[in-house]
């Protein structure tokens, strides 16, 4: 008998997907055709509402929102690619455990709790241009790792990430799903621009040329041009589909990680939201690849699952209106004449 | 001496209306540059922060934001122009009172107070096709009825509106302001189409076509083309400005009443960002002749204040960023290299 190969059990998961649930979606669509309000007119409120029963199996409802922040380090940084250094990945992960960050402020404006998990940042990933970002074990190994950030009654994941670098290697995902040229993908990412974009750009080029035999295969893509976030919050996409959490996905980095996904089943990331576009140019390119429509366009660039996390408070704001509003009989409101 | 002319103190006001707090504006700008973030990763939320510095005089902060809602009702409706009764805005103003509207469930959401001004709704405006919507002394008082609106320590205001037949006004304000064809600037509110749609053009057409020797005036195009929720919010943002209170616009209808004293001088709304565009065509329109960005663009067409409310929600994350977030130096955390 083989040996069983580290991704069969993720191979397994992506064939069988559960649905979204019909039931809960026809009682939500005909409560909302009810509330006093004309009709359609809360827009997106409404689809966000319709969405949550779809991908949630029942009436929509946010009580236990979480942010997922999830942190790694990349070979690829030997390459001269960003302006920060690698130890700003740990410093800022110490950053979020003081409450001095950037997504700290927002959950608690929004009233959503936050976790970070740091993977492994001092072991850096493979640098891609030269051999893959991880080997089959440790690439398997941080998707359970992610699936199982989201156990605990959450019922509105939000992704985010922090990881220099990682820019270039949503970049090299995205070449090496996409193709287009490296350029196309590339941005500035935490500032990069003149001859250090010229080196993001040619790293992309070189990893996804070194790689590019084994890339028809998504998981195989992942471990070779990807990153430990990537594979981890892969791993909780997949985790909240089977636990009916829908998801906001963050930025350029987050929204890569669903790309793979979707690559290895076109509905894989159907109870994913984009959250916002960010104004890193490669983010706009894909998210119209996923023919997905962002809720927010901010000029957001910080990741951290910031985007998000902003995006959970029209979520929470759009299950409020669908259970709390009245309906016209209720409220004796006349309707249309 | 001449009796006082009951617009003489609202145009001394908008002759004299404070300039941004240059001071507040540089301190934001100075801690905005220090934050552990890369420059500018924040992109409209560090906008928005500046906003509030500049136009509250000090540190950003949201402490007391309040949602302000004035219902009208129009002698226009008797052209039959909506598909609802104008019955129903008085009914909606029950809604709110009783928590069962849209805006009630996002103030909730969002940490927002909420104030429901009713105005005169068993008397309706004129019907501007025949006659001007307003007296001069009426419009003058409800303008200032609207100033009111605005004591308290509020630091966030949020304007909406609620009124039967008030797109067809907000479309008359528009062609009279700006010309072009009634055409342009009518949409279908909460639903008009066909027949009913072709008569608000004509409706409007006609309003105009009659005040036409009026409308170089902004105010006197305000009494005779807006209505009483209309004057209101003028009132509330003219007030706002002196008190140094930031505002969110929300729809068609807010953006128009604004637009009026944009009109009147140049500056007049600088202190006020457009929260949302509405899917009623002519908001866009008029956003565009404001030279404005909204921040959120989600499909809505409810009003209540309801785009404003949910805006709020970046607001108070933008100023808890900029107050909370750690220094580079404070958090141990790398510059560029």
């Amino acid at each position: 008998m083989d040996a069983q190969h580290p991704f069969d059990d993720f191979r397994s998961l992506l064939e069988a997907l559960p649905a979204a649930d019909t039931p809960a979606l026809a009682a939500a669509r005909k409560r909302n055709s009810l509330l006093t309000k004309p009709e359609g007119a809360l827009g997106r409120l409404e689809e966000i509402a319709m969405w949550l029963a779809a991908w949630s199996g029942r009436a929509p409802a946010v009580h236990r929102p979480m942010v997922a922040v999830f942190a790694g380090n990349h070979g690829i940084a030997e390459e001269n690619i960003s302006p920060f250094p690698t130890t700003v990945t740990q410093q800022m992960v110490g950053n979020f455990e003081k409450n001095g960050a950037a997504i700290n402020q927002i959950c608690a404006t929004v009233d959503l709790s936050l976790k970070v998990f740091d993977l492994a940042l001092d072991y850096p990933t493979g640098n891609i241009t030269v051999e893959p970002a991880l080997s089959e074990r440790d690439c398997a190994a941080t998707m359970a790792y992610g699936m199982e950030s989201v156990a605990g009654g959450v019922d509105l994941l939000c992704l985010g990430e922090m990881g220099i670098g990682n820019t270039t290697i949503a970049a090299a995902l995205c070449y090496g799903l996409y193709g287009g040229s490296a350029a196309d993908w590339v941005g500035p990412g935490t500032g990069a621009e003149g001859e250090m974009l010229e080196r993001k750009i040619a790293a992309v080029e070189k990893a996804v040329a070194l790689h590019k035999d084994h890339l028809s295969d998504p998981l195989e893509l992942l471990r070779r041009l990807g990153g430990r976030e990537f594979a981890a919050i892969a791993g909780a996409i997949i985790a909240a589909r089977m636990q009916k959490v829908p998801v906001l996905l963050d930025g350029f980095a987050v929204t890569a990680a669903a790309a793979v996904l979707k690559a290895a089943n076109p509905s894989a990331i159907d109870h994913c939201m984009i959250a916002h576009v960010s104004a890193e140019p490669g983010h706009l390119r894909l998210i119209q690849k996923l023919g997905k429509t962002p809720l927010l366009a901010l000029g957001m660039r910080l990741g951290e699952g910031t985007g998000a996390a902003l995006a959970a408070s029209l979520v929470k704001s759009a299950a409020a209106c669908h259970t709390g509003m009245a309906t016209f009989e209720e409220a004796g409101v006349s309707g249309r004449a």
